[in-house]
């Protein structure tokens, strides 16, 4: 079926083909990834961009003694293709399949993991010392797109890199995008560098210096004069930016032209230092669709190839915190939205829309995010900042030093809580109520559904200090207690600012002459607790129950806490974050404090990081899902 | 005793002096400083080195209405003495006194807390932000030092900046100092820039442009082709660097050249957009052991000024640190040291002395210090990262995301845990415990004193995972166990690889016919308590007590605990961290994930941020010192 794609196994295989071969090999690719990633969903865009810097990688350099490091590491799929597990392809970002990011575990070919951006450079660099601590021999790339280098962690690294001049190459993909539009000064900057065909080749130049000063070899940094003046103006371009850094700049290269990308490489080894190749490529290369809108091909779910992702017609919870908060800022001139890099993805998109003026996409720049609203704050703008939960780790200091020390009015609309599904490890929101746990100053929620959550967003604007508000990944829900037959009477108390702290009592039917279990459940998890509960007295009088949506992390009305729990004997929490620091603990807590000790079963996130799988199956694995909690009951009875 | 010292008590008296009398106020101001801070201790190399451009700054600006965003904000002294502060400098840094720091609950002049590093431009962005969206008129400065600009959330700011073209001014000085000698590309960059006193000054280009094209008011981003041209050759040297960010370069500028320093910011109100002023200053200037050692005097404790800082003949518990690991890195070549701009403050300078190529400092970049130790141990080195507790919560990312998935053997040796007195709110190490605990993966050690962190690190040599040992400010210090009376027998037990999570028996005599109290206590809390049940047992027989050094908070024996929590009456944590999700957290986890519930009294940090004073007035007031804790435990005698 394919011309050249069925003899690639490994990268030697790569090694044994000629420009056009991989001409052909760079198509078959396209085609595969394509056909796969209709199939499983996954990142396509980004795979389809670097298909030729990935052949062009493994054809000039020795993976993996060589060592590849792949920022952010969504972008490894044409990695993964040519190093043995092409034929993995079917189980992408399924439970117990191929993840979608780079993993040392699944592959000598992977170097270091990755998930979170901006982090290759710092790798790398560490991989090269270490290279010349022990006086080994390989080349060390890191590959970073022009999204992650906003990241200021890859910078502090250029900072050291520039400084420790170790042998290494960085290889930045410019496609002027992140998820969507990439913004910031840096990228205006790099994107005005043009690719100028007047000039030499930066082969030729080399050929040219090789020839003048008969090195032969390597041209070291101890090269005569001639040399080094030659060696400066090397690259047809100049770049003040990474000049500034002590890096040698080489570029701009065409991302897509294979026999220029080789040659490029290959010359590399003839420069010693640090070196940073700027290639441009296209997002989304090669596949209509996605070239067109690369931002709807960033991260997809199955969709018909021939006809490419259709809208859906369910609403996504970020859209819905997108369109609130623009609601919102339409009678309260003093909101601001910020973004980091992801408007489409925390539906922040929806308010730029209508409130550009008030809308900030700052870049792949958490910290700076947090600290900017701070600034907001002071001089009286009510800043909002939606941002996944595993990237609000990145701003744990500027959360406490710049927000919660001065109790800031900044609310933290934290999105992909709890389990993310196909992503994985990296990604999963599985730490947040435990880190926001121990910072004073700060209100903490987590709703039960879409409305609950509009309502939270809805209160924290009249809450004058540092609020949080944590909600999984997903389609926009609503809690139907009349789902579930056993819930009778259930009518939504009222979220206030007077009843902060307070959780909402769900069901309440206590009998004296069986096991009284109390369910306190935060967030979303609120349906598994009440179909296990169903299910429970469905098939059994042994059990009667209460249950608690806690709607609050901190602080906890602990009056109604201690009376439900001296009135149980049994206390259950359940929670999608780990068992340690988290709502659990805060149960633990109130009991020790108050003297009011009940056997507690603590439903959460094991101490340990989750692989990928749908939501669904991670639940099961990990004692989450309703049967777990059904499970969890039923595991009392013998204590009856 | 002053010449124009004593006539300034707000920032409109310094507009009223000329240079010449500035000049003399600038003198009398290194004298206060010398004389004051030799008093009370505190930032002193920093100050002396920013005096003119304070004095600038208020001369040319109208502030509080015109905003100053310190960075890091130690440099604030002289901006206190103008605006208001003089008299209370006998205070400085003592309890109750004032903040060592910029505080907007001391005064109307300190803008925005800072304590922490590279914020400044974040915090500056957002207020200018504000301003425009509020359509209000004022200036925002923020001072920014070159240690400081190494830290990446200043680079995502500056990114944000140059694209958002806000009108804000960053006043960059440049020492070349952070703590210690910058390091890094950046600052050799910048340090290349030459003043060149040949061409025209600032001020001449600006008046030359403001005559040709007669714009008479501001030039504005509007202005003519011409003007445009003129004003892109404005600044007597040019900067790669900062052009590339899309901010308009000025400098170098002589930073203790008042008249240069008021020309140059006189002439940037006519300048719209971003503006970056490179001022070159010298940390320590006018006080001659300052300048020759600035690293000695960037904080210093109390000192003969006419002589200066004396060496302590006590060894700080970092020296400790820093040597024990340069020993070890003596038989082990795998041992890597890291800091992020402390290396004198971590005790790592003794590292660098003996093994300067396996010793790295990478400057203020915590996030690359921790994923560069990633790489670096991926590739079979043993890193050791020394750093201080509250400067950790910057890489807490990188802490889950690059070291404790694939649980690297990354070693972080955290100094400054706990309280660390003077430095106040910003500086304590209160939240290290609470941060740690939910992270998988992962070894949290903290030593009873000095002899066992030194057993600790050693044993971290031979934990093939991730670790982290958490220790206090201090001079190196030993428990003595015979100092108590009480205790008659006591051998320290060994801390062994075989013995990881088992807490030390420090005393066990448990009376049938008292109230049993068994206290658990974490790190260097020991001697508090030790001393606490001294005293108790010397006025009281209604008690008996087991005493525990905990030495793991992360894994924790628990039979032993669940024992000793069985064998008492009530319980006691003890630890210097808050009191959510730290020590006392987990010591609720296993009363209640084993069924083990007895009354527990938590001696914790509270749940609030702390003030500066000296450790032990601060242990006082939050309930942490031996009195409290023999207070706690007489308030039990109640329920007998």
């Amino acid at each position: 079926m394919y011309n050249f794609l069925d003899g690639v196994n490994s990268p030697n295989d790569i090694k044994k083909l000629n420009i056009k071969e991989l001409e052909i090999l760079a198509k078959d690719i396209r085609k595969f990834l394509v056909k796969n990633v209709s199939n499983t969903g996954g990142h396509l865009a980004s795979n389809l961009g670097v298909v030729e810097l990935t052949l062009a990688l493994h054809k000039v350099f020795e993976c993996p003694k060589d060592k590849f490091v792949w920022d952010v590491g969504h972008q490894t799929y044409v990695h993964k293709i040519i190093t043995g597990r092409k034929r993995n392809f079917s189980t992408l970002r399924q439970y117990k399949g191929l993840s979608g990011f780079p993993k040392e575990c699944e592959s000598e070919y992977d170097m270091f993991d990755t998930g979170h951006s901006s982090t290759s450079v710092s790798a790398g660099l560490g991989m090269a010392v270490a290279r010349d601590i022990k006086n080994e021999d390989y080349d060390v790339i890191s590959i970073i797109g022009d999204g992650a280098f906003t990241g200021g962690m890859a910078m502090e690294a250029m900072n050291n890199l520039g400084f420790l001049k170790k042998n290494m190459v960085v290889v930045f993909n410019d496609n002027e995008m992140s998820i969507d539009k990439n913004t910031g000064a840096f990228s205006a900057y790099m994107s005005k560098i043009i690719h100028n065909t007047d000039t030499l080749s930066f082969k030729d130049r080399i050929d040219k210096i090789m020839n003048m000063t008969q090195v032969g070899g390597k041209i070291s940094q101890k090269a005569n004069k001639l040399t080094e003046t030659l060696i400066s103006s090397i690259s047809p371009q100049e770049c003040g930016l990474i000049d500034a850094m002590g890096i040698r700049y080489i570029g701009p290269i065409d991302g897509h032209d294979l026999s220029e990308l080789i040659e490029t490489f290959e010359c590399l080894k003839y420069i010693d230092g640090p070196k940073f190749v700027h290639i441009k490529t296209v997002k989304g290369k090669g596949y209509k669709y996605a070239e067109l809108t690369p931002e709807k091909y960033h991260g997809v779910g199955k969709f018909d190839y021939k006809v490419g992702v259709e809208s859906s017609s369910k609403r996504s919870i970020s859209a819905v915190v997108g369109q609130t908060l623009s609601q919102m800022a339409g009678y309260n001139d003093k909101i601001v939205a910020i973004t980091a890099a992801m408007p489409s993805g925390t539906g922040l998109n929806y308010f730029e829309e209508r409130h550009p003026n008030r809308y900030f996409d700052v870049g792949i720049a958490e910290q700076h995010a947090v600290t900017f609203a701070a600034g907001l704050s002071k001089m009286g703008m009510k800043p909002y900042f939606a941002v996944y939960s595993t990237f609000l780790q990145r701003a744990y200091d500027q959360l406490i030093h710049d927000v919660s020390i001065n109790s800031r009015p900044v609310t933290f609309l934290i999105d992909r809580a709890g389990l993310v599904g196909n992503d994985g490890e990296t990604h999963h929101g599985q730490f947040d109520l435990s880190y926001l746990n121990p910072i004073p100053n700060i209100t903490v929620m987590a709703p039960k559904d879409t409305e609950e959550l509009i309502n939270m967003i809805k209160l924290s604007e009249r809450i004058d200090s540092t609020v949080a508000i944590r909600y999984p990944r997903g389609n926009e829900y609503k809690f139907e207690a009349s789902k579930y037959e056993f819930i009778d009477e259930y009518e939504s108390e009222e979220l206030s600012y007077y009843t902060i702290g307070k959780p909402e009592k769900i069901y309440d039917v206590f009998i004296d002459s069986t096991k009284r279990v109390c369910i306190f459940s935060i967030g979303n998890m609120l349906d598994d607790v009440c179909q296990a509960v169903a299910n429970i007295l469905k098939t059994s009088d042994d059990y009667s129950f209460k249950i608690y949506n806690a709607r609050y992390l901190k602080p906890m009305d602990e009056e109604i806490y201690i009376n439900a729990i001296q009135d149980a004997d049994i206390v259950i929490s359940v929670e999608d974050n780990v068992k340690t620091g988290g709502f659990s603990s805060n149960i633990e807590k109130i009991m020790s404090e108050n003297n009011v000790y009940k056997e507690l079963i603590k439903i959460a996130i094991p101490d340990a990081f989750v692989a990928h799988g749908s939501v669904d199956e991670l639940k099961e694995e990990i004692g989450l899902s309703s049967r777990a909690i059904e499970k969890a009951i039923s595991g009392i009875k013998s204590n009856i």
